[in-house]
């Protein structure tokens, strides 16, 4: 046994009891007597605090220095276990519990306050978080950028300044997008109830037609749609909505796209720290092009227009050009993750300047509505309402996830380079999915980016598939080419 | 914080742990997609290694050589932790990993073979497993009784000796009463089919109706019904067979009363070692008394009768009298899980004058199957038919289980105690029973059984709740009475 194959099997078990933790959160939001939830709290303490241990143990440290990787995927698995453990290492033990606990107490006072409508109940505790999390972010910054430090939890060799840079090229051309199409007369709604077995009985065949594998995975129902666990244990949940099929159909056809990705990389990286998505931005990458380019174009619409008349009967949509342009409906609204693609980004990027300026130490906690408020009018062109729909509506903040925002963002712009190249890739795209075939076009996705796991760093991944520098160009011509046709602009 | 608090602090952890192993098993045998299996076996196994690390840890023992607990349960806790440790240190390393992976094969060999009908394939793994059963037996008992130190493992405190006492007891009445009983003409059995919605629908009315706490479990269905977990999330699980409605039923009754007893555990006592069932003989006292001596017997079949005419309509059974015979059926037949309670206890003492003999090197597993025969057609009167009903219908010894069966009968005894002191206690039980209210019942044995968890050895708990020697005299008393009035003996 070499140094580098005791740090692998050691890894490996690591990695299992990283994926005993996932199954328990599944298990939370799932299945979990309710009365269970003080009890899960201390299992979950219990098996973090192993996994920490484990993470941050001399012994690795030991082992980086002696490991000797021979391969290109050898050498992956010695820099992501290496950074791992410096993340570890650097963050003081006492730090990271006064965090844990902070937001497991935060995450419930920030429902209560969304509940009541009251900001002020919540900033005390955001106070804490925030002073918290920019201290976390001092110690694994050591002199550095502190929100730089963060993004580095979720999107790897990634920085906020590459981040910005890429926003302030999409803003102006998606308000400007947006303003055009709110412009125009709306498209037809679904104005009738869809029963929710049906719903979850043709959400189980889009699962299936866009490769989900079942032996490897099941769908449940619960509140918030996700996906969870690597290797071959990889479950997603839905949910349904009596007048909004959608919501149910394009949250599993999501959902999926992050599932495939975690069933799609090489089976010989499973239980290693390649065994699984390499960063939250390319999972997104994957869960979006499966849920829009793919799942929201004219040719898959066609498909599902026919599927939905087959399991509901006439629905009083009159054919399937109709059916489209009601799928991509753009409307005014104040939630995040109910907006449509023209959207839906304006919304991050409020986020992402937010949370960078009350990192940086420019934006006060107590300053965070107002600030909220003056942006969402600016790009919105109307005001909040109401805290529930400002900036209560999310939970990120409340538990700590300073860094996460941009990266459903960067999901779509590297979605946007991954659609341009397949494109090319499959030229006879359309006609597949037109008839309800999505192998070539999920193939091409998992030859190209899925399989690799972690082994490249995510802007190398997209790189590679789509042979072009990850940037917003591809995702912008396909907003303004898609929504100026289907809004006659 | 004195070495008894930092002592209890860390068992709390490894209490945690244990209980997040016990849910992957409950996942495991109830949701986890087919193709899970290889990734979910090294997952247990890196759980099983985090648990013996923490059980053998060197700080333990410190610990417990400083600890100064003051009460009673903090004396009871060093002593549960000790006798853990001790087990834990006494087993090699290696030789409990060639157990773990020896038996994790002989499982898979003795589903092969019981489905072949053919022992001669299943008889090398079996020997491996027994000679490394003994090798650990040695190790456990330093020189004492083998098959002692492994009841110790199910039923602390407890020797073969003893057990052997009480069984040599029961067998002649046993067998004498098994006689009698079917010479007489048998009752009606049932013919109809039975709905299995509707089946788990009165099987969640039965569970609460014997106090089963749904806000802190669950029902769900798996191919052999179980009880898995302590404290605030106790599930259990059933299953449903056209034909046979009182499988489901009393099933479902059983796995209560298990659960029953994890729910009813002082909460102070939560992820600690006295925050479960003390012993397997307990337990099986507990999920026996409410399925037989409560759920069998007149007064409550009675209830049931009605329940499941209302919920199927008449089902060809013309009273209540019937209906309790109908349910008390005494049959022939080879497997111990479909076995009435006068044949339940000769299925046990076979097997473990069997084990016994095993492990005290008295029996050779070759010789194993025709030591079954001989047995079986002494107890019974009619030869065996076939291996998988014969030795090997059970998979208890091919994952080393040796050491487990008694305490099914145990529970038994222990059961035929309780119910003799509740009857006193409590002089109205039957007209509660007949109306479906078990709450006095449950709450004796609640109050007097199951609040101590592992406060108390197990027989000493059986004497404080009974107020006699723990012994075999009540309970057959209890079937004579029983089953001599059902049959006009």
């Amino acid at each position: 046994m070499t140094a580098f194959d005791d740090l692998m099997a050691y890894q490996r078990e690591t990695s299992a009891l990283g994926q005993i933790a996932g199954r328990l959160g599944w298990d939370q939001e799932t299945v979990m007597p309710r009365g269970a939830a003080p009890q899960r709290a201390e299992e979950m303490a219990a098996i973090e605090s192993v996994l920490h241990a484990r993470r941050s143990d001399p012994k690795v440290a030991e082992w980086l220095d002696q490991a000797e990787p021979g391969c290109e995927a050898g050498q992956a698995q010695v820099r992501e276990i290496r950074r791992s453990y410096e993340r570890t290492i650097k963050v003081p033990a006492d730090l990271a519990k006064a965090i844990a606990r902070v937001t497991s107490t935060a995450q419930g006072k920030w429902a209560q306050a969304r509940a009541d409508e009251d900001v002020t109940a919540f900033l005390p505790v955001l106070e804490e978080v925030v002073a918290l999390k920019r201290e976390e972010g001092a110690a694994l910054a050591q002199g550095g950028n502190i929100y730089d430090a963060m993004v580095e939890d979720y999107e790897p060799y990634t920085t906020g300044s590459q981040i910005a840079a890429i926003f302030d090229e999409m803003r102006p051309r998606l308000v400007a997008l947006r303003a055009a199409v709110l412009d125009r007369p709306a498209p037809q709604a679904l104005e009738r109830a869809f029963n929710e077995t049906d719903q979850m009985r043709l959400s189980q065949k889009l699962a299936t037609t866009f490769g989900y594998d079942l032996t490897r995975g099941r769908v449940d129902k619960a509140v918030h749609p996700f996906s969870s666990g690597s290797g071959s244990d990889v479950r997603i949940t839905t949910r349904t909505n009596e007048t909004d099929p959608f919501n149910c159909f394009y949250s599993t056809i999501h959902e999926v796209g992050h599932a495939a990705y975690e069933q799609g990389i090489n089976p010989s990286f499973a239980l290693t720290p390649l065994g699984c998505g390499v960063s939250m931005g390319v999972h997104e990458s994957q869960s979006r092009i499966y849920e829009n380019q793919l799942g929201r174009s004219r040719a898959f619409t066609g498909w599902l227009y026919g599927q939905m008349i087959d399991v509901f009967g006439d629905f009083g949509i009159a054919d399937a050009d109709t059916f489209y342009a009601t799928v991509n409906r753009v409307h005014n609204g104040y939630i995040r993750t109910e907006a449509d693609e023209v959207q839906y980004n304006l919304h991050i990027m409020l986020r992402f300047d937010l949370e960078r300026a009350l990192m940086a130490g420019d934006l006060q906690v107590r300053d965070l509505e107002a600030a909220w408020n003056d942006r969402f009018k600016a790009d919105f062109g109307y005001a909040v309402d109401k805290p529930s729909n400002g900036c209560l509506q999310d939970v990120h903040w409340s538990v700590g996830l300073f860094g996460y925002f941009p990266t459903y963002s960067l999901g779509n712009v590297y979605a946007g380079c991954l659609y341009q190249a397949l494109r090319d890739a499959v030229p006879d795209l359309e006609k597949q999915l037109a008839a309800g075939d999505t192998s070539c076009a999920t193939g091409w996705l998992r030859e190209n980016v899925q399989q690799h796991g972690g082994l490249y760093a995510p802007r190398e991944i997209i790189r590679r598939a789509s042979g072009v520098e990850p940037g917003p160009e591809p995702l912008l011509a396909y907003l303004e080419r898609k929504f100026g046709a289907l809004y006659g602009l």
